[in-house]
């Protein structure tokens, strides 16, 4: 079983090779928005779960980085053609590809960085490829269907908090879960194995976008990196605001609907307006409260998964870390 | 070994029932847009080719079928994603995705349906899965390559003839080959036959776009079916273009540069003028000698085929037909 740190060390050295080769490669002007995109940074979440999983079946993982390198690419690509769809300028601080090179490179380019996702599937283990790629390419399925109800939701009046849920799962949850499951998979992991991992994945990914969402309205600017209440700008249909919107008094519910119609506002007023609604009516408390249950059921498919209880540290303290963390 | 007509018919009732599935697929309006594009035609050569290829090594095709599904979702994604870049309103006389459904569900959707080829090919044998999602996946991403040049070559002021070859052998030789070459693969083919196959697919799909730019300046609206002239109003930089400037008068020459560089013209009257000057430099005929020297070296591949010259009709047919085409 190998620590998150050391796999992190050990996935950027490789990863870091790989977009060298990237941006060294014919034609530039397809490549170089690809390196761009993925020297942005990030938390490198799902390729050190899968080589994670990998490493709680296996000692040698070293045929699993291929597979980690394509989910990293597979990430970021939703991650890129997201921001056009969304229209969003900044990503982690920096200018979108579609600002920096123009749409159509971000069109042409994310193509690319999802192909290339499924290159580097290719390289892995052949015994294993068949049910990789089915089960990775009906998890991009998945991610797709996430952002189609995601943007959907924008355009809805009703919105129940099941669907929401649903949503989460499909954009956020299953590809943190199939990060699990592939390292599994790659690793011999039986079907119970995975099933366990991947439904830790599922659990625990839903907590996370929960917390992200919480984050967006309670976190502190400084640390959380993103700007405080974009979603309550946006009137986006979290679960914080579909259950304030059902918990809250009549004269508050009134409040909030008064701010979601409001098409001209000044912008800390209002958050700060529909934050105390939110800590008012309970929705934030409901929030917390929601995450844990997920947390919770992380942990129980996490109890049954057969393994040392000590080899189960680094995925509870993820599991940890994801409900309190403050970026 | 199968005929193209058999072949055609068979899989169009494969791919038919493929596509009303996708069509009652949840959620509705990432997959409507698929079935609409997909239901729009197409001469299905991709998935033929295929099937014929496999054809010529086995009885039994019938494993080949999701590959030949997975190619021709993959071509229609790429002409959805590229309609956008393209700013092409129209497809096979019908408004493209992107008029129809709007650009954010024309991106996700043409993300989806890339995705779905990948899906499509996890249910091939898995013993030649590794072998034929690696050539699929290089293919994929050579013609991103051949889509990144197509666009830069827009932008700038000289391009090269063997630049522009290069560009098409990118953007459409690569998987009309790759078609043969999956087909082989999945049959069972040995290096030799899936190279030769490969380079018949390659030498014949540069003659399939000369073709394309030629008849795009002297076809028959009619029977082609686009609007003709569509190449010398947007100054597209074929061979035909390409080869007047090296080949006209210096008469020509200016007039060509005048027409290139008159940004409000009359459209009959420019499509006119330039036609006429690919026809007396000599272009026009340029055209149609490397067409057929390209038709000649994809008979040379074909030649060396180890197959009974029975089982060769096939491909010689349409290799001629790609040739002598006039739609």
């Amino acid at each position: 079983m190998l620590s998150f740190q050391n796999l992190l060390a050990s996935f950027e050295t490789v990863f870091h090779k790989e977009v060298q080769t990237i941006q060294s490669t014919d034609p530039v002007q397809l490549y170089d928005p690809i390196a761009y995109s993925l020297q942005g940074g990030g938390k490198r979440i799902r390729p050190v779960l899968m080589l994670h999983a990998a490493s709680l079946l296996s000692d040698n993982i070293d045929g699993v980085f291929p597979a980690a390198v394509a989910i990293e690419l597979f990430h970021n690509f939703t991650l890129l053609h997201d921001d056009i769809m969304d229209h969003a300028g900044l990503r982690r601080g920096e200018p979108s590809v579609h600002i920096k090179y123009g749409e159509n490179s971000a069109i042409l380019s994310g193509d690319a960085m999802s192909i290339m996702a499924f290159e580097f599937l290719s390289r892995c283990d052949s015994s294993k490829l068949p049910a990789v790629l089915a089960h990775f390419s009906r998890s991009a399925m998945e991610v797709c269907e996430g952002q189609q109800l995601d943007m959907e939701f924008e355009e809805r009046d009703q919105v129940t908090i099941s669907e929401y849920l649903e949503m989460i799962r499909l954009k956020t949850s299953v590809l943190i879960a199939c990060s699990l499951k592939t390292g599994a998979l790659l690793a011999g992991g039986d079907d119970n194995f995975c099933r366990l991992l991947y439904d830790f994945g599922i659990q625990i990914g839903i907590a996370f976008q929960l917390q992200d969402d919480w984050l967006d309205v309670f976190g502190d600017q400084n640390t959380f990196g993103k700007k405080i209440g974009g979603d309550i700008c946006e009137n986006k249909k979290t679960f914080l605001l579909l259950k304030a919107l059902e918990m809250s008094c009549e004269k508050d519910r009134a409040a909030l609907k008064y701010w979601l119609e409001k098409s001209e506002f000044d912008a800390p007023q209002k958050i700060e307006a529909v934050r105390k609604i939110f800590t008012n009516s309970g929705a934030s408390d409901a929030t917390k409260a929601l995450m844990n249950e997920y947390h919770g059921k992380a942990f129980e498919a996490l109890n049954q998964l057969d393994l040392p209880d000590n080899d189960k540290l680094e995925l509870r303290k993820f599991a940890d870390s994801v409900v309190y963390r403050i970026k």
